[in-house]
């Protein structure tokens, strides 16, 4: 594919970093531009090479760039898309790498100029670890990226944002943002929630126990802990903007939870059996799809 | 350490292999014995190389053994016991490696002649695969192994086991079995049944979302998946062997996702916000701790 010219990244994350990296080494990137208000981000940034520009001044970052990805907590994309949008240059292809998609796109869509072509987006890739230090042009390979377009999506700006996560090692998916939301909140953002809400009771049970739980944590508890060191602010939003479909799958899983609660309440091991040999199909079909 | 003369697995899944294997690694076993039911598993355990000899007759597989380790499904360790007690020789080590200690405790108590050594444990150690074919010698080192003496273990037999366990690379803690079981009650049984939970939440969603779910699972889920692979008879045994401490522990947790439901219901991102930064702390707890 033709390189982009000029590629704002609105936010320098994980995500962010691991883009540009990316980008950087299948030369899709002629020159790179990250916008952040904190400073010591932006100087990260330029210290580990990632972009040839830094600014904290969101009409800056995006003048004449002809690719725009929105990197940012999905809360702050809203107020993010105001301030950039009177500068977006003709034509340039916007998209963004939030967990949700539905909140997203309604908090982006006043913003958004008739003349970008405005293609949102979600790379269902990441780590545990959060910052632009944490990014690593490998991230997205062999993982799937979802993309989501509007109505008012370009056929041509789709394929580009296709064959941009296609360089970047992705599997691209193409879904509605209802279903991607759907779909997320049982894969990903209910997870998320079980792992901070299980490490937090621990966190809450007392000093002495607290230590031992350290100590002794077991598999199941660690894994949880790796899970629930994320970055609290992207996942703050997360739930908040993905409410509905979130609240929707934690009602049915507490329904089974209660389910297995009371199976063990009065000692049916055949409904426990059940339950837990059910699960093992799961995994095989995860292994199979090459997403172990 | 002097090695074992004689040792007898009764059974030889994921832990009695690694034991077998690790053993044999440190020249701790002149000759070992596997009892199973299963005649596959007996077969595997010859092909494996794990012990001399194997038997589906309880009798002859304790008979002048001097260690005797319990690897089968806690809730199979009374009737074990009830089988192999009055073939035991005297003097003979005897422990286990359940992952509940009351209730085993419990279980074997009425079976146990007055003339062995008798020290329960634990080995925190394991992954998601079972069976002979999955042991590795290796699977304990850096990890805990906690034991649970009881009034009439003696000193010896204690320091023996506690030798054992740390020539197969653990770390030993001793506590007593009540205070072990509220330990592992948060620190993995609970994190099991959630796991399990979750992806059966998503077992039972329908088969188009389910596929899905598959396609694009997110690290979240896939390492749920993970936990929930693991074997559905050992587990079912833990939860009905570990009773109260796993559901005060799930009422806990249960008031701490309802308080998290809550916060997501009324858009209160700062009380999100404050939960998912107070988790960061124990993930670095658990590394700093060499368990991560």
């Amino acid at each position: 594919m033709t390189p982009f010219r000029r590629v704002a990244f609105l936010g320098i994350g994980l995500i962010g970093a691991s883009m540009a990296r990316g980008m950087r080494a299948q030369g899709l990137m002629e020159r790179g531009v990250a916008l952040s208000r904190r400073h010591e981000t932006l100087q990260q940034a330029m210290d580990l090479g990632l972009v040839e520009e830094v600014t904290d001044d969101p009409a800056a970052v995006v003048e004449d760039a002809d690719l725009v990805v929105f990197c940012v907590p999905v809360g702050a994309m809203g107020a993010l898309a105001e301030a950039v949008g009177p500068h977006l240059a003709p034509g340039a292809l916007v998209t963004d790498v939030g967990s949700v998609k539905q909140g997203v796109v309604a908090a982006m869509a006043p913003h958004m100029p008739a003349h970008v072509d405005w293609v949102p987006g979600h790379p269902i890739a990441g780590t545990e670890h959060s910052g632009p230090a944490a990014g690593f042009a490998e991230l997205f390979q062999g993982r799937w990226a979802i993309i989501t377009p509007l109505l008012r999506s370009s056929a041509a700006g789709v394929d580009r944002l296709k064959a941009l996560w296609e360089a970047l090692g992705s599997k691209v998916a193409v879904m509605d943002p209802k279903h991607h939301d759907h779909v997320l909140a049982i894969t990903s953002h209910l997870p998320h929630l079980i792992a901070y809400t299980i490490v937090d009771t621990a966190v809450q049970l007392g000093d002495d126990l607290r230590e031992e739980v350290i100590a002794y944590s077991a598999s199941g508890f660690r894994d949880f802990t790796r899970i629930a060191a994320s970055d609290p602010v992207m996942w703050r939003d997360v739930f908040l903007n993905n409410r509905e479909a979130v609240l929707e799958m934690l009602q049915r899983f507490n329904e089974d939870l209660t389910a297995l609660q009371s199976a063990i309440r009065r000692g049916d091991g055949a409904a426990l059996e059940a339950a837990f040999t059910r699960t093992r199909d799961i995994r095989r079909g995860i292994i199979d799809a090459n997403q172990a």
